[in-house]
């Protein structure tokens, strides 16, 4: 929209030639080896590896991989191909190679609040997010002159407790096919299991209080009620179990007893866009492997 | 114990002629004003003064305030009774005068865990706390040899769920009377609504865990589970109601999916001993007013 | 410009009848009493009052005082009228009486920098920071298209080391009797003294580094340098002395090995555009004493 | 000294069979699977796995590794042989091998201060430090009976700036060969040179400010000055320039117009302890590599 922010390499180019490789298997050695061997035989420079066991014996390996290939592109489904033969079998690794250089397409799920909204879309105008934006849909239209700045689709479907199946039925049409994460950004509207089972991509959601605490609505007026010293927010993936999603990541900010609960509301809003906007990126750098009900965030 | 700490000026000198007023009133115009002309008629400089109204309009008016009186353990009886005469009755007032220079005679509650114990002997000895431990009563007789050093008496009185009845009446017999302030420091015992009523002063507890989340036994196993991101620790009131006494202070540490159980106890540990050092101090620095099942910490 | 935002109370309304009195005066006994004897007298509930001795003896004293007078902006004149003749000269007090209906006009001096900026107008938008931006003065023209959609005049004047006579002319021609705050957000120019003398109202400038560590410019890439494993912002008022003025407020962030002097850039990016705005809201709200080269916030 | 702490895995236990492997060499592909095939042949099985390249291309690449190889206290020198014979010389490498179960020798050197000494003390006690302390030596005698009850030696060598050619060389009696790590736990006293040179251990400092902050002494009393809103405090490596060594931890703490000197050096004396404590530990699990002036912590 504006020509004239400070220069930043595009996506397209700081990421180039760079592959992420995702797996987990059952723990036992000789992974790291066999797969670091294979990327290097493949002609690929390991830029970073991590990797956690579930349990000090006997549990789940999980490891992320960054790589440098030359012409990745082209070379990706042979490298993959030749994974799946030789090496995923003999440890029964499930994988997943994503290429660093094809941003994640993420939609936004808003309503009226504005603050989580904003500062996606600000930060990845910046080029800190590594997604792009293929649209926002609120359940209320009070947000579209905020959004049509940043230059992306602003749609507008009413959504509430009554229309909820048709409501849902017209975000899958445009959903479906087209995103590969959708961003709950203060949405306030319940998300039926129908719809998590048919949207084809994980759902990133942001509470309002530090979960397990205030689990539900009005946290931040509980929160003054039971007099915590602290209010926080929490992102976390939606499951069919309402606010109980593995936990992306949390953040406080202190408070004290002359904060009315609005001052809640606006000292909560900067935890949560700040919380919101790390899980989101470490979402789309394929950082984060989910293990039962936690993340591993590497 | 040892003579050669870097000087401190003792606390009988460093608060010599310092008194606390702390008062409570429904909110009108005035009081400030009243109790204010009040003390400077009565030769005493105001250090501070702190106020807080529970509502916009309508609330309870609390306030501390802090004043210099040249004799004030000689005066004090004589300002008080003023006090009674001419400003308490005019706005309803509810009140307390404290001499900052007598020290809060302190009984620590402990079980096996070292660490809020030894923090707060460690730190009254520098002259932190503005308190006398006056005894640790402990259930167990493993901390005997690290309290010795600090020259504080150490009473064993051994408590289960069992004989709780003839321990409590046991510790009731060496507190009542005796001191101003209870203080269970990781107890790991149930203390009855019998006791509390009984032992005629308040009682703070560390609670591992930034409440209301994970409340109950087991806090650190639940948050590995949970996959929180924070852990915490929560310092409160103890009334009839487990864990939902009035909040002092509460902290966090951030952890990740490397964290063992094992972990989490250990860096919880320096949330607890930080958390419950600061509430101590504020209640022996007669900063913290309870207002229905809040504080107010000025 | 949008007219749904979630509804708020304007400022105007909010703080109807609310006045600020600011003072400074040798610290003797008494001024609390006879403040706040004035204040009730003439009518006003005081809402708070804080207060600061900058020695135990002999030094000065500050007092920031709240209170609700019906019909403030009537009785203003002459309320201070009578505290000029009545109270000031007994002790000695400089003062200033505001009226927190009024907020403060607040004029921002940007670069190409966006982040800063877009926060404060955001942050302002919203009703969180008390003032009224009347307009955003930048020396490069690129950000006029994020800056139209807050209804601001954004008004471009070159200014570099070679026109800065020209352009602080021509800057202030449009400040001088228009503004009570200048915040430099990002603006990356040098001010001279001549501008600070001429220009009749405070200045507030984010530095991008915890200061006094990291003086002068190419913070992040010193930081990186040095290996630190904290980057931080300073928000400070402007004085002749290059980044020696006042501090408002300061905030880090953790950093580590990994990060590239690009990361500590937009990782500081957020500390800075929060301390700043902490800083602004301060100022406005009238919170903020400077006594020699430090501040006292209330 | 007392029997009956909760019950913990000593760390010969708990560490055994476990091997550390640091590396180095110029960044090149190849080297992790060529290491981790190595370590997969020997019959040992990694449990993780960091490494850090200094530059997206040509720099250095630093590695850690931790494996579990069963007898690795027999089997220890033939796999250090194997590894210098057919793997180090290919790539350039300098390496290190270290058993886990083997503690650091280390020595503290303090003098009157005793927060840092006795949280090491206190933490080594519960097992958290993987170290053994082999000596105390003080340049005064007041913390000796603070040390006792630890079972840890506590040497009092009078140390000053007139006799320090004297007391170092008394120092370096006791040290040389005896220790792995030094730690100066406020120990206030200028290092030689000469005393760095001989020792043949690192030495690691805590500096009372966050460096490059208020370099020198009177690091309080000059933040006092300067108005800082926050102290922090700094763990380094000692080299010949003072407070310039390697940075391996910082923190801070907010403070505000309300705190004196004696406040500061009260709140940055828990930042102190706790920066110095992980610090201390890092080094320990051989989680530290210096480059340059900076630290890589794995």
């Amino acid at each position: 929209m504006t020509g004239s922010y400070p220069a930043q390499t595009p996506q397209q180019t700081r990421h180039k030639d760079i592959g992420r490789l995702l797996l987990r298997c059952p723990d036992r050695a000789g992974v790291i080896a066999a797969v670091s061997t294979f990327l290097t035989e493949a002609g690929a420079n390991i830029i970073s590896l991590d990797q956690h066991s579930t349990e000090p014996e006997g549990g789940i390996f999980l490891q992320r991989t960054v790589f440098h290939l030359p012409g990745l592109s082209a070379a990706g489904p042979e490298l993959e191909r030749e994974f799946a033969a030789r090496i995923a079998p003999a440890f029964d690794i499930e994988y997943r190679f994503t290429d660093a250089a094809k941003p994640k397409r993420v939609a936004i799920l808003a309503s009226k609040a504005d603050h989580c909204l904003l500062d996606l879309l600000w930060r990845n105008r910046r080029g800190e997010l590594d997604m792009t934006v293929v649209m926002v849909i609120a359940n209320h239209p009070d947000l579209a002159d905020q959004v049509r700045p940043f230059g992306v689709p602003f749609v507008h479907i009413p959504a509430t407790r009554e229309n909820r199946a048709e409501a849902e039925a017209r975000q899958l049409e445009l959903l479906r096919g087209n995103v590969d994460l959708v961003v709950l950004a203060r949405y306030m509207q319940i998300v039926t299991p129908e719809f998590l089972a048919a949207v084809e991509a994980p759902l990133i959601n942001i509470h309002h209080s530090f979960l397990p605490a205030f689990i539900g609505a009005n946290t931040y007026r509980r929160a003054k009620e039971r007099g915590v010293k602290l209010v926080g927010a929490t992102a976390h993936y939606v499951t069919e179990n309402l606010d109980e999603g593995p936990i992306i990541e949390q953040d406080v900010v202190r408070i004290d007893h002359t904060h009315t609960v609005e001052d809640l509301v606006r000292l909560g809003a900067d935890v949560e866009r700040a919380v919101l906007s790390r899980a989101v990126l470490w979402h789309c750098q394929d950082r984060i492997v989910r293990h039962g009900n936690e993340t591993v965030v590497f």
